[in-house]
């Protein structure tokens, strides 16, 4: 077989509450990926804004814009003169009161190629996504381009070995995070490090689990709420893997980057074929994954006194 | 909430081709982890005899055994007797042409609290098991037990989300991987690597997908077919994480060992309330996991041209 490479770039930046600086931020970065080669080019999350979430506050809405929309034609314009693939993350309108979190992919065409609304949304203390988003209705659909199909999917999703499973079974050729996740200063250190490792360590095992890459987009920078005293320092720590979850590519956790990879689109299939799990997943038995819980009749727990003995 | 700690033992050692030696190894090591307070141990893969299915031999059916059983029996009387849990694996003889690999659970009143059948069966080269086991069909139920529910699953098992997932929706407390893994030394010395970070990688990704321990114990040595020129290095390494994947205890990579690590079950919970996948579970569009591949109609592909044309 032979090599198909395909260079990516990742582009990790810090935001203000400025939408042109931080969209210039981001077109930079894009022409100087495309200037170093290039063609598949991954922003981060919502990155022309303040990640807004940390608050529950209706004047965020005002952010929103349609899809296709103002960004999307920026953004195609530059993919089309650039001659790259671009992966951005915008916050949709879709009608008054119906929002999402939304990532776009436009072609080097110009061309709007496909959309994938953000399935999974968190709510927990500074990322009260629930009120902003509602979830995803296009299911788990790779975004055909000219450079493979894209399991595009969006932060907390990483954290779903469902969503990376069902992109691959669709022939996503990669999976695609943009992402937006930090630390609470409030975690000690030994905290903190466990969830970036976490972070890391599910995704490098999506790649590992369905045998291709992993593209995971991640900013950087301290963000405060201005109307509570959430605080979030993102850890950036973008990162690259092929198909074993190898890492071929790891940002800082504090500095603005366009970090570059090459990803050899075949080696895919070698893993495969010597890591078979499509060949061995067992559908007959998985039926209960639609579930919310599987419930037990009962005490599921035996009662065994000091001594061993049922009581 | 209150600490609940469970000190659990891994023992990890060599096989040779007598099976009482085998044994001895094993028990020994469940004597000395039960000396130093472990309540729950786990033993490794097949851990009475060689890793048999490097070549496919029926003469190697003469290793079965009925369950309950000798091995059984044996170990059930061991686990009364210290006053443990014990999780055993062994090749079930379920009727002539009809075997499992299987792996049994010893409860503390020297009971069979229940046994799992290995649902994923591997084939590669030295890995043939399919030539002899019978694919499981009792599912992915956790076991309950003295010592909490456990989600006994088998070595190729722990390559696949869904059986993991499965158990955790079953109230599993703890995922349990007794394994047989290892190098191929054709292989050069990043692909060893790779293949074990790999294998650790998703290990530790189910715990942090599911919020739970989770437990892995792999043989050690070099073991060559009599009969082929096949040849495995089992790398050891055997691990347990908390549910965060993080790492407690990690045994070396080519030592017998047994492995203690102290298991805070409550801590489980504290870490499913703050990342709480199982509230956001997109159950509504999880149908198509029961599909062998999700074939899509036409070239998925667009064909653009070096100008980036449709062509």
């Amino acid at each position: 077989m032979t090599q198909r490479i395909l260079p990516v770039a990742l582009v990790q930046h810090a935001c203000s509450s400025s939408r042109d600086d931080n969209l210039q931020h981001s077109i930079s970065g894009i022409r100087q990926a495309a200037k170093q080669g290039a063609q598949l080019i991954l922003l981060q999350e919502l990155h022309s804004s303040l990640y807004f979430c940390q608050t529950e506050n209706t004047h965020h809405f005002d952010l929103a814009e349609p899809v296709p929309g103002p960004t999307t034609n920026l953004l195609g314009e530059l993919a089309k003169e650039l001659q790259v693939v671009i992966v951005a993350s915008l916050f949709e309108k879709r009608a008054a009161g119906l929002y999402h979190n939304t990532a776009v992919v436009l072609e080097r065409d110009g061309s709007l190629a496909g959309r994938y609304r953000k399935m999974h949304i968190p709510d927990d203390p500074g990322y009260y996504e629930k009120f902003y988003f509602t979830p995803g209705d296009l299911g788990f659909q790779p975004i055909p381009t000219s450079v493979g199909k894209l399991g595009v999917l969006i932060c907390w999703d990483q954290w779903f070995p469902e969503a990376a499973r069902l992109m691959a079974l669709a022939g996503a050729d990669l999976l695609l995070y943009p992402t937006a996740i930090g630390w609470d200063a409030q975690d000690n250190d030994a905290e903190q490090l466990r969830q970036r490792e976490a972070w890391q360590t599910i995704q490098r095992a999506h790649a590992v689990a369905n045998g291709i890459p992993v593209l995971s987009c991640n900013r950087v920078g301290v963000e405060t709420a201005p109307d509570s005293d959430s605080e979030i320092h993102f850890w950036g720590s973008s990162f690259v893997t092929g198909p074993q979850g190898e890492i071929h590519a790891l940002a800082p956790a504090d500095k603005d980057v366009v970090l570059m990879a090459d990803i050899d689109l075949q080696r895919s299939e070698m893993v495969r074929r010597i890591w078979p799990y499509l060949r061995d997943r067992r559908i007959d038995a998985y039926g209960e994954l639609n579930l919310r819980y599987r419930d037990q009749k009962g005490d599921p727990y035996r009662d065994l006194d000091d001594t061993g003995n049922e009581s």
